[in-house]
């Protein structure tokens, strides 16, 4: 089992977002550029050791819980880390960090990264597991911020 | 060899944090409490991956490069996360990420978090390295940020 993706969603994507991940050929006139900006910092832990980590990281980074409603394998650490979502994670493997990248265009994003070297690990719900060269876990994600957040400090990919 | 710890360091610590730092016995007056906050993503790869890492988290993240004068080990990725940095590490192991934990009072965190259930793994230099509940492996590091960022953003801990 490879759980490794999607930090906990507040809220459901928005309006704009649904439009821009839609194909290039459907969306053509607004398909030609896309965003992406890092968004989350994932602790994978075995799902034996989860309550402990959850308990140790939110005492760490002065964090509160926030258990993603219906996706119960995530917990966020709220106000642990500004601008990026820091989330413990279950996992049926062993210990480890990976990273989420969020994106208004879930193929544009994949597409570039793998342009860049990384190699398509799995798919999950609407999460690409990448791994990047030199070893590294990632996961692509739809985006997560609020928008602000999101159009602030998301890079401009054409 | 287990170098996982210590951001490049832009500029050496401020005098105050220089003061704070010191022991509890020699600055009692200021050490009842200690600040801290998650500083730094450290993306860890295997020395002979390193230049292909370096070139692909660049690109993907938007960002440029900062070889660490003096720690060559070390490339951070000016630019890909605002308010924290993130960093290419040349390791002697596995790929792995991990991170770092920034303190104006390095002996106060470390017995702060080890009481909160971590376990010491190694010193070297400055930094110490602990391994977390759960079994994700982070650093303790001093003060890299500028003051300001510091100082708005970290945690007091009594």
């Amino acid at each position: 089992m490879l759980w490794i993706c999607a930090v906990p969603r507040s809220e459901p994507p928005t309006r704009r977002w649904r439009r821009l991940s839609g194909s290039a050929d459907k969306y053509s006139s607004v398909a030609a550029v896309h965003r992406s900006r890092l968004v989350g910092i994932l602790i994978d832990t075995p799902a034996a050791r989860v309550d402990e980590a959850v308990e140790f990281w939110l005492a760490a980074l002065g964090a509160q819980p926030y258990p993603a409603p219906g996706e119960e394998q995530f917990t966020a650490l709220i106000g642990a880390t500004p601008g990026l979502f820091t989330v413990v994670q279950a996992v049926d493997d062993a210990p480890r960090y990976h990273l989420d990248i969020e994106t208004d265009d879930l193929q544009a994003e994949v597409a570039r990264l793998i342009a860049l070297g990384a190699e398509l690990v799995t798919r999950w719900k609407d999460a690409f597991t990448l791994r990047a060269p030199g070893g590294h876990l990632l996961c692509v994600v739809p985006v997560h911020s609020d928008p602000e957040t999101f159009t602030s400090s998301a890079r401009t990919w054409s």
